[in-house]
């Protein structure tokens, strides 16, 4: 018999890395745990482990009152849970989608489960599969707070934190485009910086001291940001906008020397000068944001 | 009488808000301090504070065994250095150039020194002006080793650390070239955030804890990368360069949904497919700075 009561049961849709890392996060934890993966084959370590492996997606909703989904997109989600055998399955139980996909998309999906009487919650995990389990996980969660509420208990055995963010569905996929974009967006400057000194007879382990310090010197500064961008605030204050353009056109021009695209600070160094060119040239390089949501 | 010997005295060219730190960081380290700056009536309370005001650059120079100039780019060097009468004042002299431009230009400025028997250092200064004159300053210099070692003393008025990163002159300008592109690519990317999380009813203040978060994780994932980079491992150890290729869509989608330029995005995204068309897709992201640099 389970040390937890019936609703403690929970269902893992995908079995990719990060959904089975879910999944063992929720064994680990005691929880009756029913797994199923479009591809087959892919559960057989956890049902060692005491999973429950369903033979169908439908199976694998009954068994549970809460659902996790974890897949590639919301394409993905829709061709499991848009299936009639499986929107009946899933009426008056719990999807707490996890995938990753857009705003507009967690929008979709919660007009389509609350026009099939299915209860929705929204999410997204902010750390890699080795985090899940651990203190360090980050999710990040939008939807009904009651439901939340509810079913936090068994979203917890998940371990790290989890932030509730609004009831407006959408929102924790916006927070995770946005950290994603700044994550990404770093990682290809960095690729590219590596490149480039490579170019220049620079190892990347040579670089890796100093970009660790100039990358430490970078979170303060978006807190810093913050408050002036929302009071409409872009004071330079001694670090003018055209100081940075005249940066990046130097990497751009040591970059392209080397035959190295240069594409991404070329876009960067665009949004710059559109900046100047609407005369805030003397405005800190943030008020590039204020001027990209510009009508 | 100076507290110093002679040889201690320096001339500093360029009276931006950084050349002021430096000459500012020089006069309170009690060095005799010579300053200079094109546009005239920039040196008063530099002056008041003990600095002499030189009327013209030759006279600058001439005060000084050694010029630290840091003017706005290399355009600007030129323009005050390579006229007869500064050039002729210069000789036997040396220059430590602490203004920004690409590995090119220092490696000209270096060739034109040598030609007229004037020596030359190349620097560049990695945090803000506030910094100087504080522990928290970063300076890094190439070119003779002796040369620097020479001068070092009167350069650690400036405060912060200084690194000699070899012999070569670019190596300077090289690292502050990989390591801006760090840095500029890293806040285009949270500016890009910015507009989108707006865009999506986030405020700045709101993202700014969890983008703070991001941020931090960063840095630790630059040292990992470089290891593998220089060893050209770039596995992706679970998370290949498909996914972050289909996060970066996600992306790109939510922003030009809201009407928002994601050309930066879509550069570093099409970096990314270049990569998977390539037939590393399994790979991790950093494989991009490998197919940036082939040739």
């Amino acid at each position: 018999m389970s040390s937890h009561p019936q609703q403690s049961a929970v269902t893992v849709l995908g079995l990719g890395p990060m959904g089975r890392a879910l999944a063992g996060a929720f064994l680990d934890a005691g929880l009756r745990t029913t797994v199923w993966n479009r591809t087959p084959g892919r559960n057989r370590d956890l049902v060692e482990r005491g999973a429950v492996g369903a033979r169908s997606a439908e199976e694998a909703v009954a068994a549970s009152g809460l659902t996790v989904a974890c897949v590639v997109n919301y394409d993905a989600v829709d061709a499991i849970l848009r299936r009639e055998a499986v929107t009946d399955a899933l009426k008056g139980r719990t999807v707490v989608n996890l995938s990753a996909d857009t705003p507009a998309r967690a929008r979709d999906t919660a007009a389509w489960a609350a026009g099939h009487g299915i209860q929705y919650l929204d999410g997204a995990i902010m750390t890699p599969t080795t985090t899940i389990g651990t203190p360090a996980a980050v999710f990040i969660h939008s939807g009904p707070e009651e439901l939340y509420r509810k079913h936090l208990p068994v979203l917890e055995a998940l371990g790290g934190t989890h932030t509730h963010l609004g009831e407006e569905i959408g929102r924790a996929a916006a927070y995770d485009i946005a950290l994603l974009d700044i994550f990404w967006t770093a990682m290809a400057g960095y690729a590219h910086a590596l490149a480039v000194a490579k170019a220049e007879g620079v190892t990347a382990q040579e670089l890796a001291p100093l970009a660790k310090g100039i990358g430490a010197i970078i979170p303060p500064l978006f807190e810093q940001a913050a408050e002036g961008v929302d009071s409409g605030d872009f004071s330079g204050e001694g670090n003018p906008i055209t100081s940075a353009a005249s940066s990046m056109a130097h990497i751009v021009q040591t970059s392209e020397g080397h035959g190295i695209d240069a594409g991404v600070m070329r876009a960067a160094e665009g949004m710059a000068r559109r900046v100047i060119g609407l005369g805030h040239g003397t405005d800190g390089f943030i008020r590039i944001a204020e001027v990209l949501g510009r009508r």
